[in-house]
């Protein structure tokens, strides 16, 4: 008899998961991250993030072998040409990816082996708010809607509670749902 | 004397941007819109979002020749291969897109030139929330920081106001300060 120790689940190396955990929970200090973002308007609703370096870990990561760049744009009814998806767009695509990140995280961590995660997300706008017509309706989206269908190797009640500590753990989640402190500051030179 | 009636400024066809204010203010159902997304996991912490139709001025919107396809990842600080900017990154891209655009259409609409619109976002984030390490710190950003840099041809005090309106106006401002209610359902079949 051979006893196999899997250690990717999922695509998730899971020894190494529970290594980080268990030096952030020796060393609380190393779970401080900033993440960041620039961006530069180019035309119109054309603007363009660039997003590479982070700090994690009381350091520079600089394990990023190039830059993501991101193209936002509006379509022709909002006075766009397309260049990118809309933010309100991209806002639900990081709600979707890390409500879906952190199902397959959890999964992983509980021996279960998926075989899909889908998703579906609505987002209902009175655009009155945002283009500044009516001062009832609100900018953002009233609500959103999440309609995840996902298959593994897990009873289905296992597979539900692993989708409700999802979202009781997702970052985007958490940001989306309760909101965040934003400051802005300006420099017109 | 030739009176020049310039109507595309900092990209954005004005005349279309107030006729569209105009027609739906006479008719508010036109503002009704929602976005979607769909996102299919791949592996690990890829996944990756489609977007294309929308819902808007009372009809499915069909303009849109290709899907922008968005592929989301992690770091290897957390467990992925870079297959992309993470979830909370591209949150942080959604708010200074909209904010971008937002600072771009109302500068057009008052008739201020812009030269450059730059900025630099930070989100500051304990991950002992999100890895359930701590019950203590949030899962998301504790706050986000963003610095504007905008030039153009109008007055300082000018470019300050344009900006002032934008997070007054910003669909994505709006949520990510605000929060929005989101529904999560979830099939297991």
């Amino acid at each position: 008899m051979t006893a196999v120790t899997e250690t990717i689940r999922n695509g998730v190396d899971t020894e190494k998961m529970f290594g980080t955990l268990d030096l952030i929970k020796a060393q609380p200090e190393l779970a401080k991250f900033q993440f960041r973002a620039t961006n530069r308007w180019i035309d119109g609703a054309h603007n363009r993030s660039t997003i590479r370096g982070f700090y994690a870990a009381c350091a520079e990561d600089t394990s990023r072998a190039e830059a993501f760049e991101l193209d936002a744009g509006e379509p022709a009814i909002l006075l766009g040409t397309d260049t990118g998806a809309n933010p309100a767009e991209y806002l639900l695509h990081a709600l979707a990816a890390c409500l879906t990140t952190t199902i397959v995280y959890i999964a992983s961590a509980r021996k279960v082996k998926l075989t899909s995660v889908e998703s579906t997300l609505t987002g209902d706008m009175d655009v009155r708010g945002c283009l500044g017509v009516d001062e009832e309706p609100r900018n953002g989206f009233e609500r959103i809607g999440v309609s995840f269908r996902v298959t593994g190797d897990a009873p289905a009640e296992k597979l539900r509670e692993v989708v409700e500590r999802a979202k009781a753990r997702s970052a985007v989640y958490d940001m989306v749902t309760n909101g965040v402190p934003v400051a802005v500051d300006v420099a017109v030179d």
